[in-house]
Protein backbone atom coordinates (compact mmCIF):
# COMPACT_ATOMS: atom_id res chain seq x y z
CA UNK A 1 0.00 0.00 0.00
CA UNK A 2 2.90 1.98 0.71
CA UNK A 3 4.02 4.33 -2.33
CA UNK A 4 0.92 3.74 -4.41
CA UNK A 5 -0.32 6.64 -6.27
CA UNK A 6 -3.93 7.78 -5.41
CA UNK A 7 -4.55 10.31 -8.43
CA UNK A 8 -2.11 13.08 -7.33
CA UNK A 9 -1.76 11.28 -4.17
CA UNK A 10 1.17 9.75 -2.73
CA UNK A 11 0.53 7.56 0.44
CA UNK A 12 3.19 7.12 2.24
CA UNK A 13 1.89 4.95 5.06
CA UNK A 14 -2.00 3.21 6.23
CA UNK A 15 -2.81 2.65 9.31
CA UNK A 16 -6.06 1.45 11.13
CA UNK A 17 -7.14 3.03 13.40
CA UNK A 18 -10.85 1.85 14.05
CA UNK A 19 -12.76 -1.06 12.80
CA UNK A 20 -16.02 -2.90 13.46
CA UNK A 21 -18.76 -5.07 11.19
CA UNK A 22 -19.98 -1.69 9.32
CA UNK A 23 -16.55 0.44 8.78
CA UNK A 24 -12.75 0.41 8.77
CA UNK A 25 -11.39 3.72 9.52
CA UNK A 26 -7.82 3.98 8.17
CA UNK A 27 -5.19 6.73 8.93
CA UNK A 28 -2.85 7.50 5.66
CA UNK A 29 -0.02 9.24 5.22
CA UNK A 30 0.57 11.01 2.22
CA UNK A 31 2.64 13.87 0.08
CA UNK A 32 -0.47 16.43 -1.53
CA UNK A 33 -0.55 17.46 -4.95
CA UNK A 34 1.74 20.50 -4.37
CA UNK A 35 4.33 18.25 -2.47
CA UNK A 36 3.15 19.37 1.07
CA UNK A 37 3.21 15.73 3.29
CA UNK A 38 -0.03 15.39 5.50
CA UNK A 39 -2.98 12.94 6.69
CA UNK A 40 -6.05 11.88 5.04
CA UNK A 41 -8.19 9.84 6.99
CA UNK A 42 -10.57 7.66 4.80
CA UNK A 43 -14.06 5.70 6.08
CA UNK A 44 -13.98 2.52 4.23
CA UNK A 45 -17.46 1.32 4.25
CA UNK A 46 -17.90 -2.36 4.53
CA UNK A 47 -21.20 -2.40 2.66
CA UNK A 48 -22.94 -0.92 -0.43
CA UNK A 49 -26.11 0.88 0.67
CA UNK A 50 -29.10 -0.42 -0.91
CA UNK A 51 -32.26 1.80 -1.66
CA UNK A 52 -35.13 0.30 -3.23
CA UNK A 53 -37.87 2.43 -4.58
CA UNK A 54 -41.09 -0.34 -4.39
CA UNK A 55 -44.24 0.95 -6.18
CA UNK A 56 -47.71 -0.70 -6.18
CA UNK A 57 -50.39 -1.38 -8.70
CA UNK A 58 -52.20 1.78 -7.34
CA UNK A 59 -49.05 3.93 -7.72
CA UNK A 60 -48.26 4.13 -4.05
CA UNK A 61 -44.32 3.66 -2.81
CA UNK A 62 -44.05 2.12 1.16
CA UNK A 63 -41.72 4.56 3.13
CA UNK A 64 -40.19 3.66 6.13
CA UNK A 65 -39.59 5.79 9.03
CA UNK A 66 -37.03 5.25 11.61
CA UNK A 67 -35.09 7.40 14.19
CA UNK A 68 -31.40 7.63 12.28
CA UNK A 69 -28.87 7.65 15.46
CA UNK A 70 -25.96 9.59 14.18
CA UNK A 71 -28.09 12.72 13.35
CA UNK A 72 -30.34 12.32 16.06
CA UNK A 73 -33.36 12.85 13.96
CA UNK A 74 -36.64 10.77 12.70
CA UNK A 75 -36.38 9.91 9.02
CA UNK A 76 -38.97 8.91 6.93
CA UNK A 77 -37.40 6.97 4.07
CA UNK A 78 -37.74 4.70 0.70
CA UNK A 79 -36.20 1.06 1.99
CA UNK A 80 -32.88 1.05 2.18
CA UNK A 81 -29.88 -1.24 3.93
CA UNK A 82 -26.35 -2.21 3.72
CA UNK A 83 -25.40 -4.76 1.20
CA UNK A 84 -21.94 -6.54 1.12
CA UNK A 85 -19.26 -5.58 -1.32
CA UNK A 86 -18.72 -8.23 -3.81
CA UNK A 87 -22.39 -9.55 -3.40
CA UNK A 88 -24.56 -8.66 -6.21
CA UNK A 89 -26.75 -5.67 -4.87
CA UNK A 90 -29.80 -6.89 -6.69
CA UNK A 91 -29.81 -9.88 -4.21
CA UNK A 92 -29.04 -7.24 -1.48
CA UNK A 93 -31.96 -5.19 -2.30
CA UNK A 94 -33.94 -8.20 -2.67
CA UNK A 95 -33.37 -8.92 1.09
CA UNK A 96 -33.26 -5.73 2.52
CA UNK A 97 -36.96 -4.80 0.99
CA UNK A 98 -38.46 -7.88 2.42
CA UNK A 99 -37.07 -7.61 5.91
CA UNK A 100 -37.85 -4.20 5.84
CA UNK A 101 -41.20 -4.01 4.40
CA UNK A 102 -42.65 -7.75 3.58
CA UNK A 103 -42.73 -6.90 0.46
CA UNK A 104 -41.26 -9.31 -2.45
CA UNK A 105 -40.98 -7.88 -5.83
CA UNK A 106 -41.62 -9.99 -9.13
CA UNK A 107 -40.16 -6.97 -11.51
CA UNK A 108 -36.78 -4.76 -10.60
CA UNK A 109 -34.53 -2.42 -12.99
CA UNK A 110 -31.86 -0.33 -12.16
CA UNK A 111 -32.53 3.54 -11.21
CA UNK A 112 -29.40 5.14 -9.60
CA UNK A 113 -26.05 4.39 -8.32
CA UNK A 114 -23.54 7.31 -6.64
CA UNK A 115 -21.10 7.59 -4.53
CA UNK A 116 -22.70 9.44 -0.97
CA UNK A 117 -19.87 10.97 -0.05
CA UNK A 118 -16.20 11.67 -1.82
CA UNK A 119 -14.52 13.61 0.72
CA UNK A 120 -13.13 11.22 3.51
CA UNK A 121 -15.68 8.09 3.05
CA UNK A 122 -15.90 5.49 0.08
CA UNK A 123 -19.73 5.21 0.16
CA UNK A 124 -21.65 3.94 -2.46
CA UNK A 125 -25.26 3.22 -2.79
CA UNK A 126 -26.88 1.15 -5.81
CA UNK A 127 -30.51 1.49 -5.84
CA UNK A 128 -33.67 -0.38 -7.88
CA UNK A 129 -37.24 0.40 -9.07
CA UNK A 130 -39.04 -3.03 -7.88
CA UNK A 131 -42.86 -3.22 -8.82
CA UNK A 132 -45.44 -6.37 -9.42
CA UNK A 133 -45.48 -6.61 -5.67
CA UNK A 134 -47.04 -9.12 -3.16
CA UNK A 135 -47.28 -8.15 0.95
CA UNK A 136 -45.18 -10.93 3.06
CA UNK A 137 -44.58 -10.26 6.96
CA UNK A 138 -41.41 -8.00 7.78
CA UNK A 139 -38.51 -8.89 10.09
CA UNK A 140 -36.50 -6.06 10.65
CA UNK A 141 -32.66 -6.25 12.77
CA UNK A 142 -32.65 -5.97 16.28
CA UNK A 143 -31.28 -2.65 15.64
CA UNK A 144 -34.05 -1.23 13.97
CA UNK A 145 -37.61 0.28 14.67
CA UNK A 146 -39.68 0.93 12.14
CA UNK A 147 -42.46 2.02 10.78
CA UNK A 148 -44.17 2.09 7.71
CA UNK A 149 -46.43 3.71 5.36
CA UNK A 150 -47.48 3.72 1.86
CA UNK A 151 -48.12 7.28 -0.45
CA UNK A 152 -48.82 7.90 -3.95
CA UNK A 153 -45.60 8.76 -5.58
CA UNK A 154 -46.99 12.59 -6.03
CA UNK A 155 -46.61 12.40 -2.33
CA UNK A 156 -43.27 11.53 -1.97
CA UNK A 157 -41.87 14.18 -4.31
CA UNK A 158 -43.62 16.91 -2.49
CA UNK A 159 -42.34 15.39 0.64
CA UNK A 160 -38.93 16.27 -1.07
CA UNK A 161 -39.25 19.07 -2.68
CA UNK A 162 -40.84 20.53 0.94
CA UNK A 163 -37.85 18.98 2.16
CA UNK A 164 -39.53 17.11 4.71
CA UNK A 165 -37.17 14.01 3.76
CA UNK A 166 -33.81 14.64 4.82
CA UNK A 167 -32.16 11.43 3.78
CA UNK A 168 -30.16 11.57 0.76
CA UNK A 169 -30.35 8.11 -1.03
CA UNK A 170 -34.76 9.05 -1.07
CA UNK A 171 -33.82 12.33 -2.67
CA UNK A 172 -31.92 11.02 -5.47
CA UNK A 173 -34.14 7.92 -5.87
CA UNK A 174 -37.07 10.01 -6.02
CA UNK A 175 -35.74 13.09 -7.90
CA UNK A 176 -33.93 10.59 -10.32
CA UNK A 177 -37.20 8.21 -10.68
CA UNK A 178 -39.24 11.63 -11.69
CA UNK A 179 -36.75 13.05 -14.09
CA UNK A 180 -36.58 9.66 -16.27
CA UNK A 181 -39.96 9.68 -16.37
CA UNK A 182 -40.51 13.06 -17.77
CA UNK A 183 -38.08 11.91 -20.20
CA UNK A 184 -40.02 8.78 -21.46
CA UNK A 185 -36.85 6.38 -19.68
CA UNK A 186 -38.42 5.16 -16.89
CA UNK A 187 -39.38 1.07 -16.81
CA UNK A 188 -42.96 1.28 -18.93
CA UNK A 189 -45.31 -0.45 -16.54
CA UNK A 190 -44.85 2.17 -13.66
CA UNK A 191 -44.21 5.46 -15.64
CA UNK A 192 -47.82 6.27 -15.39
CA UNK A 193 -47.62 6.52 -11.61
CA UNK A 194 -44.26 8.25 -11.63
CA UNK A 195 -45.37 11.24 -13.46
CA UNK A 196 -49.15 11.94 -11.64
CA UNK A 197 -49.50 15.58 -11.10
CA UNK A 198 -49.38 16.97 -7.00
CA UNK A 199 -52.89 17.93 -7.96
CA UNK A 200 -54.31 14.73 -7.99
CA UNK A 201 -53.10 13.89 -4.18
CA UNK B 1 -22.98 11.36 27.33
CA UNK B 2 -23.84 8.24 29.08
CA UNK B 3 -27.39 6.69 29.67
CA UNK B 4 -28.85 9.66 27.58
CA UNK B 5 -31.57 8.54 24.63
CA UNK B 6 -31.05 8.92 21.39
CA UNK B 7 -34.40 7.92 20.30
CA UNK B 8 -35.32 4.32 21.02
CA UNK B 9 -31.38 3.66 22.03
CA UNK B 10 -29.98 4.28 25.10
CA UNK B 11 -26.20 5.36 25.17
CA UNK B 12 -23.84 3.36 27.94
CA UNK B 13 -20.62 4.80 26.50
CA UNK B 14 -18.93 6.68 24.30
CA UNK B 15 -14.89 6.67 23.05
CA UNK B 16 -13.57 8.79 20.84
CA UNK B 17 -11.07 6.28 18.99
CA UNK B 18 -10.40 8.73 16.04
CA UNK B 19 -9.57 12.31 15.65
CA UNK B 20 -8.49 14.46 13.21
CA UNK B 21 -9.07 18.16 11.36
CA UNK B 22 -11.76 16.89 9.62
CA UNK B 23 -13.89 14.03 11.84
CA UNK B 24 -14.07 12.59 14.87
CA UNK B 25 -15.06 9.11 15.25
CA UNK B 26 -16.86 7.59 18.56
CA UNK B 27 -17.89 4.30 19.74
CA UNK B 28 -20.95 4.10 21.52
CA UNK B 29 -22.05 1.07 23.60
CA UNK B 30 -25.65 1.10 23.27
CA UNK B 31 -28.95 -0.72 24.24
CA UNK B 32 -30.91 -1.58 21.01
CA UNK B 33 -34.46 -0.57 20.91
CA UNK B 34 -35.34 -4.57 21.19
CA UNK B 35 -33.09 -4.29 24.84
CA UNK B 36 -30.00 -6.36 23.09
CA UNK B 37 -26.45 -4.77 23.84
CA UNK B 38 -24.76 -3.46 21.22
CA UNK B 39 -22.01 -1.12 20.02
CA UNK B 40 -22.60 2.03 17.20
CA UNK B 41 -19.36 3.83 15.86
CA UNK B 42 -20.41 7.75 14.67
CA UNK B 43 -18.54 9.55 12.23
CA UNK B 44 -18.56 12.68 13.64
CA UNK B 45 -17.89 15.59 10.83
CA UNK B 46 -16.44 18.69 11.98
CA UNK B 47 -17.58 20.73 8.67
CA UNK B 48 -20.73 20.86 6.83
CA UNK B 49 -20.73 20.13 3.19
CA UNK B 50 -21.44 23.26 0.95
CA UNK B 51 -22.15 22.73 -2.27
CA UNK B 52 -22.96 25.77 -5.28
CA UNK B 53 -25.06 26.03 -9.02
CA UNK B 54 -23.36 29.16 -9.54
CA UNK B 55 -24.87 29.90 -13.34
CA UNK B 56 -23.85 32.90 -15.55
CA UNK B 57 -25.79 35.03 -17.68
CA UNK B 58 -25.13 32.99 -21.19
CA UNK B 59 -26.95 29.92 -18.59
CA UNK B 60 -23.80 27.85 -18.12
CA UNK B 61 -22.58 26.52 -14.94
CA UNK B 62 -19.20 26.09 -13.80
CA UNK B 63 -17.49 22.47 -12.61
CA UNK B 64 -14.92 21.32 -10.73
CA UNK B 65 -12.96 18.60 -11.73
CA UNK B 66 -10.73 16.84 -9.54
CA UNK B 67 -9.74 13.34 -8.59
CA UNK B 68 -11.05 11.69 -5.13
CA UNK B 69 -9.07 10.12 -2.66
CA UNK B 70 -11.32 8.28 -0.77
CA UNK B 71 -13.14 6.61 -3.96
CA UNK B 72 -10.24 6.49 -6.04
CA UNK B 73 -11.76 8.15 -8.99
CA UNK B 74 -12.23 11.35 -11.14
CA UNK B 75 -14.69 13.74 -10.42
CA UNK B 76 -16.59 16.31 -12.06
CA UNK B 77 -18.62 18.56 -9.27
CA UNK B 78 -20.50 21.24 -8.73
CA UNK B 79 -18.21 23.81 -6.46
CA UNK B 80 -17.94 21.73 -2.71
CA UNK B 81 -16.41 22.71 0.09
CA UNK B 82 -16.71 22.26 3.71
CA UNK B 83 -17.88 25.01 6.13
CA UNK B 84 -17.61 24.43 10.10
CA UNK B 85 -20.36 23.92 11.82
CA UNK B 86 -21.29 27.18 13.84
CA UNK B 87 -20.29 29.58 11.07
CA UNK B 88 -23.42 30.32 8.55
CA UNK B 89 -23.40 28.36 5.59
CA UNK B 90 -23.71 31.36 3.16
CA UNK B 91 -20.28 32.86 4.44
CA UNK B 92 -18.64 29.18 3.61
CA UNK B 93 -20.03 28.72 0.52
CA UNK B 94 -18.92 32.43 -0.88
CA UNK B 95 -15.20 31.61 0.25
CA UNK B 96 -15.22 28.22 -1.29
CA UNK B 97 -16.81 29.36 -4.59
CA UNK B 98 -14.39 32.21 -4.70
CA UNK B 99 -11.39 29.68 -3.58
CA UNK B 100 -12.26 26.63 -6.28
CA UNK B 101 -13.83 28.93 -9.40
CA UNK B 102 -12.11 32.61 -8.19
CA UNK B 103 -16.08 33.24 -9.36
CA UNK B 104 -17.58 35.75 -6.72
CA UNK B 105 -21.35 36.41 -6.98
CA UNK B 106 -23.99 39.20 -5.91
CA UNK B 107 -27.05 37.33 -5.38
CA UNK B 108 -27.36 33.72 -3.56
CA UNK B 109 -30.55 32.24 -2.93
CA UNK B 110 -31.00 28.32 -0.60
CA UNK B 111 -31.43 25.31 -3.29
CA UNK B 112 -31.38 22.22 -0.64
CA UNK B 113 -30.56 20.92 2.68
CA UNK B 114 -30.26 17.40 3.54
CA UNK B 115 -28.19 14.22 5.44
CA UNK B 116 -25.20 13.22 3.10
CA UNK B 117 -25.60 9.99 4.60
CA UNK B 118 -27.58 8.53 7.73
CA UNK B 119 -25.78 5.26 8.93
CA UNK B 120 -23.14 6.03 10.74
CA UNK B 121 -21.72 9.70 10.10
CA UNK B 122 -23.78 12.61 10.75
CA UNK B 123 -22.74 14.47 7.30
CA UNK B 124 -24.74 17.49 6.50
CA UNK B 125 -24.95 19.18 2.96
CA UNK B 126 -26.21 23.08 2.77
CA UNK B 127 -26.63 24.27 -0.54
CA UNK B 128 -27.09 27.13 -2.72
CA UNK B 129 -27.53 28.89 -6.06
CA UNK B 130 -25.54 31.46 -6.79
CA UNK B 131 -25.46 34.26 -9.91
CA UNK B 132 -24.54 37.74 -11.22
CA UNK B 133 -21.22 36.12 -11.62
CA UNK B 134 -17.85 37.95 -11.70
CA UNK B 135 -14.18 35.93 -12.84
CA UNK B 136 -11.37 36.59 -10.29
CA UNK B 137 -8.45 34.50 -9.71
CA UNK B 138 -9.14 31.04 -8.23
CA UNK B 139 -6.79 29.97 -5.46
CA UNK B 140 -7.20 26.28 -4.53
CA UNK B 141 -5.99 24.53 -0.92
CA UNK B 142 -2.64 22.73 -0.89
CA UNK B 143 -4.54 19.32 -1.11
CA UNK B 144 -6.53 20.04 -3.95
CA UNK B 145 -5.59 19.99 -7.83
CA UNK B 146 -8.75 20.99 -9.55
CA UNK B 147 -9.55 21.98 -12.94
CA UNK B 148 -12.18 24.14 -13.96
CA UNK B 149 -14.65 23.91 -16.91
CA UNK B 150 -17.94 25.66 -17.72
CA UNK B 151 -21.14 24.57 -19.44
CA UNK B 152 -24.76 24.98 -19.99
CA UNK B 153 -26.67 23.74 -17.43
CA UNK B 154 -29.06 21.21 -19.42
CA UNK B 155 -25.37 19.57 -19.87
CA UNK B 156 -24.60 19.00 -16.67
CA UNK B 157 -28.23 17.95 -16.74
CA UNK B 158 -27.94 15.36 -18.92
CA UNK B 159 -23.88 14.14 -16.99
CA UNK B 160 -25.77 13.62 -14.31
CA UNK B 161 -29.15 11.29 -16.08
CA UNK B 162 -26.36 9.34 -18.01
CA UNK B 163 -24.69 8.62 -14.39
CA UNK B 164 -21.38 10.44 -15.73
CA UNK B 165 -21.96 12.31 -12.57
CA UNK B 166 -21.41 10.14 -9.56
CA UNK B 167 -21.17 12.80 -6.49
CA UNK B 168 -24.12 13.32 -4.36
CA UNK B 169 -24.21 16.93 -3.81
CA UNK B 170 -23.95 17.36 -7.31
CA UNK B 171 -26.82 14.85 -8.34
CA UNK B 172 -29.01 16.28 -5.47
CA UNK B 173 -28.65 19.94 -6.56
CA UNK B 174 -29.04 19.70 -10.30
CA UNK B 175 -32.27 17.51 -9.95
CA UNK B 176 -33.54 19.71 -7.38
CA UNK B 177 -32.73 22.69 -9.31
CA UNK B 178 -34.43 21.42 -12.82
CA UNK B 179 -37.56 20.34 -10.49
CA UNK B 180 -37.36 23.74 -8.77
CA UNK B 181 -37.57 25.35 -12.71
CA UNK B 182 -40.55 22.87 -13.89
CA UNK B 183 -42.36 23.78 -11.04
CA UNK B 184 -41.72 27.91 -10.97
CA UNK B 185 -40.10 27.25 -7.70
CA UNK B 186 -36.40 28.02 -8.58
CA UNK B 187 -35.18 32.04 -8.42
CA UNK B 188 -37.00 33.88 -11.10
CA UNK B 189 -33.33 35.13 -12.95
CA UNK B 190 -32.12 32.20 -13.56
CA UNK B 191 -34.94 29.54 -14.36
CA UNK B 192 -34.79 29.93 -17.72
CA UNK B 193 -31.49 28.70 -18.18
CA UNK B 194 -32.10 25.92 -15.63
CA UNK B 195 -35.54 24.77 -18.07
CA UNK B 196 -33.67 24.70 -21.57
CA UNK B 197 -34.00 21.55 -23.68
CA UNK B 198 -31.21 19.05 -24.02
CA UNK B 199 -32.35 20.22 -27.74
CA UNK B 200 -30.37 23.17 -27.56
CA UNK B 201 -26.79 21.85 -26.92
Amino acid sequence: MTGRKIGPWTVTSARTVFDNPWIRVVDHGVVHPNGAEGEYGVVQFKNIAIGVLPIDAAGKVTLVGQHRFPHDRYSWELPEGGGPVGIDPLISARRELEEETGLAAASWAPLVAFDISNSVTDERAVCFYAWDLTQGAAAPEASEALTIKKVPFNVLLEMVMKGEITDSLTIVMTLSAHAQALRGEAPAPISGSLLAPAART
